[in-house]
This record gives C-alpha cells, structure tokens and sequence, in this order.
C-alpha cells in the first residue's frame, strides 16, 4: 500500500520573513496563502522587528520625501493589481505591531496563521486602526474562533518576547535590511517584488 | 486611399529615464527594445546624472553592506532570468558614465540609440571596462557605421553639457530618487521591476 497523498511536510519551504508595519509585507500576506496552494510550496511564517534592524543601519523608511510620495501611488496601483481593496493611506506610518508579532512567533505552525495575518494587515492598511493592544487583536482571535485571552497572555510572557527579540537577531544574522524577506534555503528574495521568483525557485526544489 | 502603416509617431509613449552606472537600469536597458516591439509602443530615452539627486537627498546606493551583498545575487539571479551574460560585478561601483550620457542626450531620437545603449552597458557590466573616456565610446560608435569624432566633439559641447544638467533638474523637478524610472504621462514606475507594469499601463492608453 503507498500513500499517494503528500503531507505538507513534504512540500518545499519558502520562509517568509515580515512584519505587520511594512506595506510591501501586507501584499505578500494577502497573496501567499493562495500562492502556495498554486505551487505547492509551504510557507514558513518568520516574525521580526524591521526598526531595530533599520535602526542599526542609521536608515529610516521613506525618510526621503520624494520616495515616500511615490511608494503610495506604487501601493494604490498594486492593490488593484492584486485585487485587494484599494489602497488608504495609514494614518500612522510605520505602525508598530509588537503583540501580533507575538502572536504570529507563539503559534506560527498553527492551520489559522495566514488567516490571521491577514486580518491584522487589513486593520492597518484597510481601517487604518491601531494593531499593537489586546483590544484590537483579541476581537480577531474570536473571530477565528480561538481562546483570545489565553493567547494574548502567552504571547505577553517573557519567553515569547525574549523569542521575538532573538529572532530579530537572526534576521540581521541572515542579512535581512527590508520586508518582507523570502528563503529557500540560503538564497535569499527582497521583497513583494522577488515572491514569484521565490515560488518558482521553490518549486523547483529537489525533495 | 488610406494609410494601414501605424508610424512610431502614432505608439504610446514611455519615457525611460537612466543613466549608465546603474545595474537596474542595465537590465531594463538590454529589455526595452524587444518589449517596445511586443507591446507596440515606443520608449523615449532620457539620460540623467542620478549621482548629484542621490547627494541632494545625502543618499548613496548601497551604502548599507547588507543591501549592497544582496543586490550582487539579485543581479546574477535577474541575468540569468533574462537571458543575458552572467553577471560580473563591477570593480568601479557606481561608474561614471557623463559622456555617454552626453551622447544619449545629443542623439536620443537616432535609430542607433537602442544598440549603442546595449553596447555601453555591456562595457561597464559584462566587460567592466571604463564607460567615460572618449577611448571607450569611439569603438561603440565606429562599430555602429557611426562619425565617432563628430558626435564626441558634439557631445562635449557646452549647450550639451548644460543640457545634461537641465535634464537632471527635470528629473529632480519629477520626483526621480532612482534609476531607471519610467513614465507614461503623469503616472511614474520606478525601478525594472516595474517595466512590465509600465508596458501594461502605457499599451492601454489610448491614442
């Protein structure tokens, strides 16, 4: 008897490396899920803090004026492209997005992460609401269906923190200055721009 | 007695705004001249410094390691996906390219315009050779059945030269922080990555 159904174990990974305040990583969430059944990859979700990293470089996202004007007529004709809703513009820019980071680092193996995800980025670039306090995200995680205060407590405690804090080290180990970031392997993909050829770098992976 | 033959004067538009010592704009060059003909629309060449726009802005590319490190993968990655020569990183990064740049300017609506481009790219991004001496143009020229002295001669005029730096204030005028850059009318792309893009918008304008 052989199995011919295969596991999501073994489909090749694509580490998806984001955060909930950068634009370019709200497109590549609202875009991987459907992706990945497309080609058969799995995506592995990698949270991290994209301002202490930037910090360190003395860098600043959109601090040139001229850029910052222009990356929101690039967002307005992407989400069309996409078929999301269209572009507004947040209110505050970058956000910070601590706790569902938490949270996407406490249970990102869990079947309901990309919908989650989701539904944070949606909060941020579609309502333009805060996404970093429980009142926020807890409605989320009921929504879903899942114990909101239980999650939010675990992703509140210290190891979870001291693990987000780690995992940021990480990103700078791998050479990581932008999001969202893509691995196969050790070759690197910068950016929304870079997830098709991800994919199919991915997808022609040997198992 | 009607006319079927569509003139060049009668394509949409996409002004292509570059300059030599880019790598992305390398890429777009080697690709616009297929795509105009598959898209049937026609390119406008727009030479600019982008050296005194990134020094206003007290930017410089690749100043952050990490960026720079990943950019020489992209690159190697994004030749192979193009079909062009494998990559060889420039031992001179960014190159200056003013004289060429001078030529592109006295001589964009040429025939030759598309070859010669290809041609210097490849000196500083195949061959990495020295794009900014007469010495290195004159072979590009004579090679294309061209009057090199002349049109260097003409290059290096004054109301060329002053030309260059008017067009480099349009682009600053524009909101150019990059290279390349295209525009179809009003609506700005930036980077190669957004070629494909730009194609799309421009061929659906109407005439």
């Amino acid at each position: 008897m052989s199995d011919l159904v295969v596991g999501p174990e073994c489909l090749p990974e694509i580490e998806f490396w984001f955060e909930f305040g950068s634009n370019y990583s709200y497109l590549s969430v609202m875009r991987i899920e459907e992706e990945a059944r497309k080609h058969n990859v799995q995506f592995v979700w990698k949270p991290f803090l994209l301002g202490p990293i930037l910090q360190s470089f003395g860098a600043h996202p959109f601090k040139q004026e001229q850029k910052g004007a222009y990356v929101h007529s690039d967002m307005a004709r992407l989400c069309r492209k996409y078929g999301l809703s269209p572009w507004v513009k947040p209110s505050v820019f970058p956000r910070l997005g601590v706790l569902p980071l938490r949270v996407v680092l406490l249970a990102s193996d869990q079947p309901w992460m990309a919908a989650f995800c989701r539904k944070v980025m949606e909060l941020n670039f579609v309502h333009d609401q805060d996404i970093n306090q429980p009142g926020s995200i807890a409605p989320i995680l009921i929504e879903l269906g899942l114990p909101a205060e239980d999650i939010l407590n675990q992703a509140q405690s210290e190891p979870v923190k001291a693990g987000l804090r780690t995992q940021t080290e990480m990103a700078r180990d791998k050479g990581i200055f932008g999001a969202p970031t893509f691995f196969v392997g050790n070759e690197m993909f910068w950016g929304n721009d870079r997830l098709d050829d991800a994919l199919l770098f991915a997808s022609e992976q040997k198992m």
